[in-house]
């Protein structure tokens, strides 16, 4: 079965957008997986088919309905059965590449992109929505991050990437941060690829990796290296 | 001065794509910022215009050179100088909205999108480049990340959002996730909104919603609760 993002967006139109071009668009065409772009003002009430109003208490901007976000959210469940429904937000759980293999190996997502203030809470709770972050920063809406996602997803499936990548031997598949890369040409500005890297030694080379991993991620995210260190055997 | 965007990438036509539309793409069409695409390839070597080749020390993949990422950032820092220079990788610092707001607060951002295995390491090195991550998540490229950092930056540049939201009371922006929100109808499949919330009494309000901020933090995120707890007087 093939993989099947069901985006629900009041901005249609950016879609596929990036995600139609590169690697990830050829594996769109060649249906290695599936887009299925919902606009949310589709289910939207009355003449002018309104999707939000004033915060309940007061507050600027505008909130997203509980009614016109469920309506859409049923539509894609109906079209989409079985996987998860996600709702991209800042106040959601921070993805992670875990959860991104986890989604990657089910059918697909269902992925509820915000605008305006947020959404109504009913919504998130009627539905058991998911919530999920990219990471502590806002965005203007959910697309981008729903692109994100998906991006992250689509590439773990068999087939897309080719051998242009590698899955298996990157930053986070072990814990750790990714080793630096060198190539061509042997001097640049006055720096030398790393002797080691050039001396054809494998497990010299392969410990060397292993070192400057781990040093980079002692250095730059103590929190990543105190994880590591307690899976440690 | 406009708040000035340099992307440099292999896909430059996957821009300007979403941030093209919706307020930022309004704000795009006014010069309230600006977006200046380069194509990495025009530095490429050769016939071919090449980019990258195999990492020293082997392994899958492919490398970014260093001399020909260099000269797309010498030529991006000669059109847009002063700003700086990212390179968006899994292994940079995770990107912060404090981060967000200090680049919004400047005049704008070299953004350096990685494909294949990597940039040759002797290029971050030799043009001290900041490197950003979006989170704990793997990409395909650069494109959609510096998509987020662009979009995050955007929305607080003055008159972009109008009225239409609030940087001020937001997740991120007192250290807490931001509290539930609420909208009409009052009753949605036998959930109410809660009482405080129509009653009309604004300390009582603005109690509750802190509350729930602080809760809501506390339960999802204890790594932000940490540092509020810490922050406080």
């Amino acid at each position: 079965m093939t993989w099947r993002a069901s985006v629900l967006t009041l901005f249609p139109e950016m879609f596929p957008g990036p995600l139609g071009l590169s690697l990830l668009g050829k594996a769109l065409a060649n249906t290695l997986w599936s887009l299925d772009v919902r606009d949310i003002r589709a289910h939207g009430l009355g003449k002018h088919r309104t999707v939000d109003d004033t915060p309940s208490g007061g507050g600027p901007g505008m909130v997203m309905r509980a009614d016109v976000a469920c309506a859409a959210i049923d539509a894609a469940r109906a079209a989409n059965p079985d996987v998860p429904s996600i709702y991209l937000s800042p106040r959601g759980a921070p993805l992670t590449q875990k959860r991104v293999r986890e989604l990657a190996a089910g059918s697909g997502a269902i992925l509820l992109c915000g605008r305006f203030e947020g959404l109504d809470q009913r919504a998130i709770d009627a539905r058991a929505l998911e919530e999920i972050s990219l990471g502590d920063f806002v965005l203007a809406g959910g697309e981008i991050a729903a692109m994100a996602l998906i991006e992250a997803c689509v590439r773990l499936i068999p087939g897309v990437l080719g051998a242009e990548a590698s899955p298996e031997e990157e930053s986070f598949s072990n814990g750790l941060l990714e080793y630096p890369q060198f190539t061509r040409p042997q001097s640049f500005e006055g720096r030398d690829i790393p002797d080691v890297l050039t001396g054809g030694n494998h497990k010299e080379i392969s410990k060397w990796r292993q070192a400057r991993s781990e040093a980079l991620t002692r250095a730059r995210r103590p929190d990543l290296w105190a994880l590591f260190e307690k899976a440690k055997p």
